[in-house]
């Protein structure tokens, strides 16, 4: 129904038309990213559900998830706006370099310390 | 050139080629994300680089912010891989549900605490 | 009243007397500490408040910002205890050092890209 | 040999001595914080080390992992000094608190969604 542009426009939009641009100048953005990304960790932080869970209370934690997992998306999506990034294309070209530095011979079941 | 499915896929096999599926449960990937999410947020910390900045060193600094973005983006494609979540349709869910929350006519201007 | 290593002793004392030891591995503290590091993050994301907030919002930010980086200390008192680090003697290693690698009279108003 | 309260006043000593003061605003020292916070993650992004590290590795960690606990403390402490946040005090209340709300009779072995 959409994609990456559409989104990346209907917010920018939301923001315009509420006038938040204002608020939304990189720092702002990056902590607001964080806020999100500390409710993510949270739902993750005591234990692997999936280890230990049953079937229903999984179901809710992939809901929550999945709603935490967006909202961190939108506000990095927000802010690739606002720094004029692509984000498409500045993912692109990270996954082929990474593609080139760990090489399938070398690092089969291997993990790198980082991956960029 | 591509879209978010097919960055998501490439990403996919780029793991299954490597033996690194086993690394990427949902904890071990927002650890990962934290990771980036720490390093753009460096970029970042001592000021407002478009107040005070030249611009030489703006170009040098959304080059590096682009980087760092591209890889937050990375490790939340492939969260939401393994979680299954669908990250354009829950984040156009989330900001539809934005839009009813704060309507224009009360928020004009006024940063909610939170968007979601 | 109490000093850090009292503190660390009744944070030790307080899980293990509701067997929450079992809980508290590494990992676990980590994606702890990044949620509340979030909720510290989200008090100050929109505006720097010291520059347009009226004097009682200032104190009622001073409180939760108080319980915010209180709870963010405590996950790290108990990462560190778990991890046997002496966090006064590792903090006061890594100060030291930094005078020396950050001399008075080459870096007087210069921030350098980070401080360790 | 060091108290909370000496390594308090040496890093506010060491900031005003390079005039840093002026960068050490709440919002860019929490950036800061969390950039610090992303290096402690990455130690920790694959898989527990505890797990199947041998011991020379895990002594590594540990060493790596005291630093970067280290540069997390001091960003936290430089914070709470800003805010004029007692930190010992602070983390005492909460603790005291979470002892009422966790009551060892009905938590014994069940971790809640949060600690405060």
């Amino acid at each position: 129904m959409s994609d990456l542009a559409d989104l990346t426009a209907k917010y920018r939009e939301f923001s315009k038309e509420r006038d938040w641009e204002k608020f939304h100048d990189p720092r702002s953005l990056i902590l607001a990213l964080v806020g999100e990304v500390g409710e993510l960790a949270e739902l993750f932080q005591w234990e692997d559900p999936e280890v230990n869970e049953s079937e229903i209370s999984r179901t809710a934690l992939q809901q929550r998830a999945s709603e935490e997992v967006a909202d961190v998306f939108l506000y990095l999506i927000r802010l690739a706006d606002v720094l004029q990034i692509d984000l498409l294309q500045a993912a692109n070209l990270k996954l082929t370099r990474a593609e080139e530095r760990f090489p399938i011979s070398r690092f089969s079941g291997i993990a790198p310390s980082k991956l960029a």
